[in-house]
């Protein structure tokens, strides 16, 4: 079978990767092969790219431009990671994939939701994932945990105005009522267990229908 | 006045280049301000992103990725050189534009001439050239020329198999015909001072309706 592709979405300090790195071991227990992986994932030519995104010295770097190599980098990730895990039928977690790109750039950039949309459709060509997790949270409780955390520095875009983080949070739940079959709202002020219980619940459930419907097939 | 955007398309050895040096100082000599340019045109990120396409190591690199960095290094050469060069009411000649990518890869390599035509229409969002000259040529002919040639070596888009550049000329005939507002076909077989004497009358013209309408307006 086709493992399935499961992506994490939401802002900083709502707990992806902490609740990522549980699903992986918790997966791997119950005897599945999982693959956890982030954007550019270590695959070259993505690296290189994101390399351009992220070089202060591009100061003159247009929203459009942007936008396009984040989805080249998210294009070759996909081809050269995620599709030949999936193929081998391991299950992939990975942590932000196109719904970032339409929450932060074309929502709270104004680039607007359906011409970055129309990019990544190009990207992904298809491949959405079979279930998105969109962690919600309020901005404020965000980066106070971000603040508080001794574990990783604040970045750019943790600095960006709690305005502009209320816009990505808006642009996240537009998201949320415009595809409901495939993203999953997750309530990310609970403790960390109860939101781990919570998404392997409903990985598990999408586990046992993928399953079942496999053999049924047989 | 806003200065109109020229964009010149066709096979290698239809003699793109050197028309357009012809058609720089031909229009300078008539008091005209004329930029030259060709993506990526010196600017520096879209630079650093042709480099990535075109780094013989990354035999990796899927279709899709690439056709979204020649987006990427065409919005970033549009913002920072024919845009401004516009706006001070120079004349700009550009050596392949959109056109390229929807003929090589959107038609001859098979990824969609709508697909490549959506994401660039992202990149150059609403930018089109005033008129774009397509020199048409037998593809036999234009290698003929290339080989001929002492001035430059054969490239790897030359070498590829001679159908791949009847698909090319046939992605570009579709183009033509799809937009006859925009697209003006040169018969790039014929010497270069006709070809040059039929470009600059086409030229000419549409300065001078640009002008007529721009007095109008005053």
């Amino acid at each position: 079978m086709v493992g399935p592709f499961f992506s994490f979405e939401g802002p900083e300090g709502a707990g992806k990767t902490t609740i990522i790195a549980m699903l992986k071991d918790f997966l791997t227990e119950r005897g599945w092969e999982v693959v956890a992986t982030r954007e550019p994932g270590g695959i070259e030519i993505a690296e290189e790219i994101r390399s351009i995104i992220l070089n202060p010295a591009y100061i003159k770097m247009d929203g459009r431009t942007e936008a396009l190599l984040y989805a080249a980098a998210r294009r070759q990730h996909l081809v050269e990671k995620i599709i030949p895990a999936m193929t081998s039928g391991k299950i992939v977690l990975c942590d932000r994939f196109i719904d970032s790109s339409l929450a932060y750039q074309g929502f709270a950039r104004g680039l607007g939701m359906d011409e970055i949309l129309s990019i990544n459709q190009f990207a992904i060509d298809g491949y959405f994932p079979s279930l998105t997790f969109y962690f919600d949270l309020e901005p404020e409780v965000g980066l106070e945990r971000i603040r508080k955390s001794q574990q990783r520095e604040i970045n750019r875009l943790d600095m960006e105005s709690l305005s502009f983080h209320h816009k990505v949070r808006q642009g996240y739940l537009q998201l949320a009522q415009r595809f409901p079959e495939r993203i999953v709202q997750i309530d990310a002020s609970k403790p960390v267990d109860e939101v781990l219980a919570d998404t392997a619940h409903i990985i598990l459930k999408k586990l046992g229908e993928q399953e079942k419907s496999f053999d049924h097939e047989t």
